[in-house]
């Protein structure tokens, strides 16, 4: 049976306080007109390895006994626990070990080694590491530090909870990204035992809401994993003792779409000026996606946990959700392919003040007709409206649009 | 002759108190490590509008008699100071008319207008919209404000620098970004009152270095114009007044290419989690292409000016720092247009651990050989290294490397 109270949680602040840095969480006027209540921003995503999983990983890495420290300590992770043990193990002058499954992000494998962790690669998912890590564990004598479930692991990331309740006393609701559920336990824990009337809600990806599916199964039950921007919540089963902890604290869980936390990762970056990972943009994802009608005119606290995302994948996302919203506009148009084709198209795109960000000829697949060509472009528009006179003045020339989304 | 005092300056910090965010100035642990001193970012890309603009304007804003109140100012700007006029003019109920050329990104016009300021769009360039802003000031009697030289907003910049010492009382150093030059007199009159013995150093495009010219010509003199990232500090000549006050005060002035100001960019984005556009990025772009020996060790004070980049900008931003920095190239490949050719490319790419980004199969253009194609390839690689033994890897099948760069 899992137990952790707030004097657990209270020695745990102690405990990492010298590592750990105490990151901000001022209000966000921007974001607080979006969303209609106060908001306010823990910026997690500041910790020196870009999330909050190093206070579980200090937490658990103060508790080990002198042979354990020198023994070491080792975990499956494709990611931000593997940075924050790394990071900690290196500071503390433990060892650490860390399975990587083949798909773990280049940079976080090559971070991890600057830091001076081992990192093994192995498999191709998460099980597969975690195996391999289990292997080592036991042929090496390494102490396993689970990423969400261990008891120290909540307690660290539950002093989240005591600096926000110190940050804005009064808060009305904290909104937590839910992965393995380890976050939202500790919050829960330290946040309803020194605030009972705050609300804690917990936000999951649609493609892997494994406590939704705990919570209808009684218990935690494997879910399938759909591909996920919120890779860092991409649990196939939430952990026991997160889950038997959060369960009887959290007063609701809320799914968020794909679209959703795409956008939501747009709007912190024009909004906030701050780049997350797409975990960390579950919390305004759910307001945009579902308005949260209780909330309004309420102080809430949005769990910005990490900001670990590939430069790469930022950039699409950027772009992706330019296009959810309505910002730039993706079309066909059949031109004719003799001298001014071109010209008519463009002109027809400038006088609607929109701005052409790409275009790109297709001569193959342009079908049977030899004296036409099929321009793709990509378009930079205002709202919905525009693109429709955007359409519009294309037509008005002649040139047939296919609209793409 | 351009006067400023300490006390102006005090005065204009009062003044505009009520309206402006004391933006936090926390020191970077990471970028502490990349630049090797003790580095503190003054985040002036959280004021509301998202940047410091708002200071100046407001100032200026604030100081108007009640006829010219209730008559209005008119302003020609692309950008920032559009913003900061256009919201401390609404929240003080004065009517604000922004002249914007025709390259004005459409998010920022349409903030403008969203903020209720009135936008007329005009002519290809600054000047252009500057001469019709004059039109405008004549014809209907409104009060012109300059975005970088006049007093006021002179004055209104400098209160960074109060807010600074405040923050980092012993700081060494504050490294300014230089367009107009604006923000670096204010801030000179203000921090080498306080502590006459801090350097103030300024930062300037290669492609836009107009404080440089000045110095060398002895009086502010017009300068012809590259693009460049940092579209803030595309001025083709520094401010008079600003250049009258900056230029006893300031340490020196140090140049940076677009190529530093890209990979800074991205730094600040991997390091630091902040979206900034590359005016901001100007100051640790300085550290990254020249080091600053002298600065070594000390505590120095970077102004992150603003962080209203164009997001489709930051992904291309992005892709262009990662090939800079050896973490993304592009080859082409000369494969066989037969089964089995691209299997045996992505294989030898696999091997070494890098990851494809994009392909792209181009018939048209591979030459005289109809059974090749050429392919071209991004990848992602870890550094210069591992890029030489994708190489040869690839080589090694028999298949020919096209470097690009």
């Amino acid at each position: 049976m899992a137990k952790l109270s707030l004097a657990d949680i209270r020695d745990a602040r102690a405990r990492i306080a010298s590592g750990i840095y105490l990151s901000p969480c001022p209000e966000s006027i921007p974001i607080s007109e979006v969303c209609g209540s106060t908001v306010y921003c823990k910026l997690e995503y500041l910790q020196r390895t870009g999330s909050f999983k190093e206070r579980g990983a200090r937490n658990a890495l103060m508790q080990l006994d002198i042979p354990q420290r020198q023994q070491g300590v080792v975990a499956a992770s494709a990611g931000n626990h593997a940075l924050g043990l790394a990071y900690h193990g290196k500071l503390l002058g433990i060892p650490v070990t860390v399975v990587m499954p083949a798909f773990a992000p280049l940079i976080k494998r090559f971070t991890c080694e600057k830091l001076g962790a081992r990192v093994v690669m192995h498999g191709d998912n998460l099980d597969a590491a975690r195996a391999k890590a289990d292997e080592i564990q036991r042929t090496e004598g390494l102490k396993y530090i689970h990423g969400f479930d261990g008891i120290d692991v909540i307690a660290g990331q539950g002093t989240i909870a005591l600096e926000v309740l110190e940050q804005v006393p009064d808060a009305d609701a904290i909104l937590v990204p839910v992965g393995g559920g380890g976050l939202i336990a500790g919050i829960a824990v330290a946040a309803k035992a020194i605030r009972p009337e705050i609300q804690v809600i917990g936000i999951e990806p649609e493609n892997a809401a494994c406590f939704t599916a705990a919570l209808q199964a009684g218990s935690p039950t494997l879910i399938g994993l759909k591909p996920t921007l919120a890779d860092g919540l991409a649990v196939s089963k939430i952990g026991a003792n997160a889950f038997a902890l959060a369960r009887p604290l959290v007063d609701r869980i809320v799914t968020v779409s794909e679209r959703y936390l795409e956008l939501a990762t747009l709007r912190l970056i024009e909004l906030e000026k701050g780049v997350v990972e797409g975990a960390a943009a579950a919390p305004l994802a759910a307001f945009l996606q579902h308005g949260i009608a209780e909330l309004k005119g309420k102080k809430v606290v949005l769990i910005l946990s990490g900001g670990n995302i590939d430069p790469m994948v930022l950039g699409r996302v950027i772009e992706k959700a330019m296009v959810a919203d309505d910002r730039l506009c993706r079309f066909t148009a059949v031109v004719s392919d003799r001298p001014g084709g071109l010209s008519k198209l463009s002109e027809a795109i400038a006088k609607t003040g929109a701005q052409i960000k790409d275009i790109f000829h297709d001569r193959i697949f342009s079908g049977s007709d030899i004296f036409s060509v099929n321009v793709l472009c990509v378009v930079e528009i205002q709202n919905a409206a525009h693109r429709d006179r955007l359409y519009a003045s294309i037509r008005a020339t002649g040139i047939e649009v296919i609209e793409q989304s």
